[in-house]
């Protein structure tokens, strides 16, 4: 099976409540736009990808019941203004905002209410269907790829942090490659990094493995080089905040680290992004700002201290690995690609695999 | 000030209870070597060399006070048996209750029993005084050779897990370095990861670094690789469980990860251990077994799970990091050595620094 972070028929969405989790799995119905927003606000919904579905999905089931009468327009904006305020940092939702209006303002040019929302409705719902899609089509290039290396034998794969079902629209970016792995019968085992100092690893990729029968093992973040020489990982796989032109990656904290130390072993390391995360607009990773984040993430656990009062703490949320460490690839919905040649695959001057 | 972990003062001994660390400063008074046994039993004291030293200790005031009659000897072995089996793998303790006993018995031969008494109890606080003392050679000499990198600068060290006066006699071995910075005024910072699954940095090294007034930055282990490119990390200084006759050093599971970064960035890479622990009887680290450790260590922390239910885990207390990144060298109360150097020193046929 798998695992069904956000549940959606037409005019009925529930999602998996993520603050219960690992403990207990609780679905809550998303009934309006107000329901999205709280979701969102409160991280019972997290990951970048998912806020944006989520908040647009919670915008379709309130159209499907008839919400925003005659003034369709403006319900539209209001609302994606509201959800777009849930979480300012996800950038997904504020482009995914951006996108869906101006297609409301160039449909509702030539049709009337009813019309409108239908094509509105449709545009949400494809929006969720196509990320499942490239979603899908990232794990199945990452996979060959990996595969191409390993002719017959099974894999053992090393992530970090959480990318997956939990994380995305569904079937997720990195955790999604190991996911077409194992519907291959090629995993032979995760490694889960338990990713401090938020514990994504831990809680929410190890929630996953669990729920999808997935062989996995969790470690600590410190015990990744030596998992690579113990225990013959044959790649590592990790997600993405943002991939810049000369791929140059942000993601989350310790993986500049864990691809040190995958050069250090020959194991090759790979970014799975979809395209739009990818910022071809920023030249190198040195241009992207790193986020600090309060101390208390380190020096409490579930609200306990854990550290000696009055230390002094860093906690910048990513970092950025240089793209000559991103050995094995950048593996997107279009192909996996070395890091210099993804400006030329995005802007369609490059086809892959 | 110097933090005192264990207060020691003719006929009378006072520990810090690390139990109770880092929210609370609660010093036990032990009074015998039962007294002694339940502390190292129940982990108040832990750190190999620091229970060696409160095992005897424990000795010492009991024989002080009276104990054992007219079947010193006896009484002795029974002490030091009885205090060995407290953490059966703890092997300094184990090799103090060899050679203390060798002595009781060599001195048994020539002396009368209030004689041996005192030859005894000066020995046990000879012990101390020597481990004291070889620790603030190692702090000197290991800030000597980092100094002498960065002739009037002050420093920026990065250290892991805690080597500090509370695993130690006094002082400590890696942050025993750190403190002779901070005496000398060149340390700039001291950057602490917190040391998962059991954070003994965040609890330990972070209460010794704000006790002593170190100006000390506490980071999640993953966070080490981004400090050493981010906040100029002049060297990397750990200790070690044992340092093997090529050089090859098992401590506290990360620290190979520390030095493949450390490699890395062009960072030197030192062990700071006294000469007791290095162990010429093995030849390379491929001869050390890794210790497994229980999944509880990973799955909660102070009893509160935070790992999703049903995940496997892995759980190595340490790793071994090969001579070849030991790029710094192994800081001794002999001196500093090439990890090529090593067993010439240990073995006098070589004086440095």
């Amino acid at each position: 099976m798998t695992l069904e972070a956000i549940r959606y028929r037409p005019g009925s969405l529930q999602i998996l409540n993520q603050l219960l989790l690992p403990h207990e799995t609780v679905y809550d119905e998303i009934r309006s736009v107000r329901d999205g927003y709280e979701a969102i606000k409160s991280m019972k919904v997290r990951g970048a990808p998912a806020i944006a579905i989520v908040g647009c999905l919670s915008l379709a089931v309130e159209l499907r019941a008839g919400a925003g009468g005659e003034d369709l327009v403006s319900f539209i904006r209001d609302s994606l203004c509201h959800l777009t305020s849930a979480r300012p940092t996800a950038v997904n939702m504020g482009r995914a905002a951006r996108e869906l209006m101006e297609f409301t303002e160039n449909e509702s040019m030539e049709k009337n209410t009813e019309p409108l929302r239908d094509s509105v409705i449709g545009w949400i719902e494809e929006m969720l269907e196509r990320d499942v899609n490239d979603n899908k089509k990232i794990g199945n290039y990452g996979a060959q790829h990996i595969l191409s290396g390993v002719p017959r034998d099974s894999v053992t794969i090393l992530t970090h942090c959480n990318t997956g079902s939990l994380a995305t629209a569904g079937y997720g970016t990195a955790l999604g490659v190991v996911r077409s792995l194992h519907a291959l019968g090629r995993l032979k085992r995760l490694y889960c990094t338990e990713t401090r100092p938020y514990n994504q690893g831990a809680r929410l990729t190890a929630y996953e493995a669990v729920a999808e029968g997935f062989p996995a093992t969790l470690i600590t973040d410190s015990m990744a080089a030596l998992a690579m020489r113990e225990k013959g990982i044959t790649a590592v796989v990790v997600g993405a905040d943002r991939v810049v032109a000369n791929g140059d990656t942000a993601n989350k904290v310790g993986t500049y680290q864990l691809a040190i130390a995958a050069k250090h072993h020959g194991v090759p390391f790979y970014v799975a992004a979809p395209s739009t995360s990818c910022d071809l607009s920023l030249e190198s990773g040195r241009d992207i700002v790193i986020e600090e984040r309060p101390a208390e993430e380190l020096t409490s656990i579930n609200g306990v201290p854990v550290a000696a009062p009055g230390i002094d703490v860093w906690n910048p949320a990513f970092d950025v690995t240089p793209h000559q460490l991103i050995t094995g690839g950048i593996i997107t919905e279009l192909g996996v690609f070395l890091p210099s040649e993804l400006q030329a695959a995005l802007t369609g001057r490059l086809t892959a695999l």
